[in-house]
């Protein structure tokens, strides 16, 4: 059995928990190897105490998931079968006790197969499981690393690309398509998310969408982008001048480099998360920026690009050595335009390394 | 109000149900015209008799849903900010009775947030939301048809891009990343799903994922891609044969195109669905290919690429004007090769348009 698999169905029973019930992607990916996008098809691994582990998913991926090194059992369904009747089958097979402890993804399974797998018991006591899938996640090991690396370097060639592509007059779309094109070439069959590609006042929406706006002598150009490589993501923001700065611009600039300097200063095991926000909320403020930096300073990172912990300023928790995040302030102003400058960060034993290595001095190019 | 949001609430008014609760980025988008991601962060549309309808969302998109149309009320959020003691309040401000009927998405809405808005009733009744939305739905609206025409030419358009970039010994990811760049030269932001480029044997798997496999002659390759536009989705597949084909790739592709085109005749309204997968399944099987053709005949699309209904045998609903669907059957022989052929369906008042409109008959290129 897979090592990971293995902890959690330790886990499982030092807890005393009868079942358990993993469906989303990145969980079934972190404990099996085998990664799925299902659409609406029922897809996941079952641990039940008493019998062996079992993975549900469509016939037709089952070869794959052998392929993937699946080696416990299987129940393929077809379309028109309903899957819950092997389930259930299967779990009734396992004789566990109809007042079991159960557990699942309660901020992923949908409510309705939530009710599917509870109707197996009469009285189950219910114990979410992201919070330990989570505190294994959130320690990257050897190899996890090794791949994020990767992803962070092609996060970095994406913002390389982009930049070289920026000329008067081209649109948004045709930087982002570029950007894309050449990260295909390299290899990379998806971004982690929808790339973003914003001159001039598109960027002072922390949320916009690249268009057809063309490039102009003074606008800023933010670049936010990242890959799926292996499993594992990438996430990098940059924002650079074309051909001249205002000194507002350039003053919004210094600000969030600061702001991330500061928080990128205190990223080593031990710290509370909550002072990463802090630290860079409280040099923005001191520019009298505080306002137009709505979001929280970062997000842990790894199989989904966004994960475990939310890195607000109210976050309790340290860090510990092997977490992987985002370090990501910025400035907003609506109308007139922004700046972020975002980071992949790893935490080391003795402090960190940022893992996206493209430059962050203040660029002016064309 | 928009009109959708105003059926659904006289839905509701009749239906005596008191909260409706509508978490999906594809049905918020719907009732709203505001189309987003929020990632992890809560989002949707809350409709409570008593009080006028709110809409949660996070407080950075909140200018953007405001520019989108929403005139009703509005429950902003910071990333600090637990959401659900506002929208709690707001319930409460309503004087719904502890025991009312409420309704929400039990296929979409998880568990922990279910339990968060059923924590708000003593002992509700809980209808599903999503037969209701289906119904919706399925029936699309002149303005929605026009999207989704626009939307399949772009994926003809994709078809062509990618067969006009082969040549020998380019890989998949090649061909790929230039049918991709084309379209968001188009201003094509985003595919509808995960584009599929196989060559030779890699087509023999239905869920194969494209690679550095490079082209050789005699190659089948299956192109399946689709793209998204202003919110509404395409979806096809065309296989084409690299410089020649042999007597068995031949008969494999005349058995799907004759298995699609006897799906497409009875392609009309008060046709049971299940017919359509029956048609093509009998052809193929009278070819001896039955046990190659492992999935459903085809899947509703609009919003969402693969939304209601899914069309197996099994399904005893009958087909409506204004519905539109996938036509997709395949045969793949594993380590062999495979062949499907897609089109978007729509029903009209006398029979059916393919909306998609790239050729079928066998093509030899290059």
């Amino acid at each position: 059995m897979n090592q990971r698999l293995h902890n959690l169905t330790n886990w499982l029973s030092d807890e005393e928990i009868a079942v358990a019930f993993v469906n989303s992607t990145e969980n079934v990916f972190y404990l099996s190897n085998f990664y799925t996008d299902p659409h609406e098809r029922l897809m996941g691994i079952f641990i039940c105490e008493g019998i062996k582990p079992f993975f549900v998913l469509p016939q037709m991926e089952v070869n794959q998931l052998k392929d993937a090194g699946w080696s416990n059992d299987i129940i393929g369904y077809q379309d028109h079968e309903d899957p819950w009747e092997k389930i259930n089958q299967k779990l009734a097979s396992s004789k566990v006790l109809s007042n079991a402890t159960v557990t699942f993804e309660t901020e992923f399974l949908t409510y309705k197969r939530a009710q599917a797998f509870l109707n197996n018991f009469e009285q189950p006591t219910i114990i979410p499981l992201e919070d330990k899938l989570n505190q294994m996640r959130v320690v990257k090991e050897d190899e996890e690393l090794e791949i994020i690396k990767r992803a962070a370097e092609m996060a970095d060639y994406g913002v390389s690309v982009g930049i070289e592509a920026l000329k008067e007059g081209i649109t948004e779309m045709e930087v982002l398509a570029t950007i894309e094109f050449e990260l295909k070439k390299k290899g990379i069959r998806e971004m982690s998310f929808s790339t973003m590609v914003l001159f001039g006042e598109k960027s002072g929406d922390p949320h916009g969408n690249p268009g057809t706006r063309t490039l102009q002598k003074g606008d800023m150009v933010l670049f936010d982008l990242g890959v799926v490589l292996d499993g594992y993501c990438s996430d990098i923001t940059r924002t650079v001048a074309f051909q001249s700065v205002s000194d507002e611009q350039r003053k919004m600039y210094e600000t969030v480099l600061q702001a991330q300097l500061a928080s990128l200063e205190i990223s080593k095991p031990g710290t509370r998360i909550g002072e990463l926000d802090l630290a860079a909320r409280n040099v923005i403020t001191e520019a009298d920026f505080g306002e137009y930096f709505p979001h929280r300073i970062g997000h842990g990172m790894g199989i989904n690009v966004h994960e475990f912990p939310s890195m607000s300023h109210l976050n309790e928790d340290h860090l510990k050595i092997g977490m992987v995040y985002t370090i990501e302030p910025g400035i907003y102003i609506p109308n007139v335009g922004g700046v972020r400058i975002e980071d992949d960060v790893y935490i080391t034993k003795d402090g960190h390394e940022t893992l996206t290595k493209f430059p962050k001095e203040l660029m002016i190019v064309g």
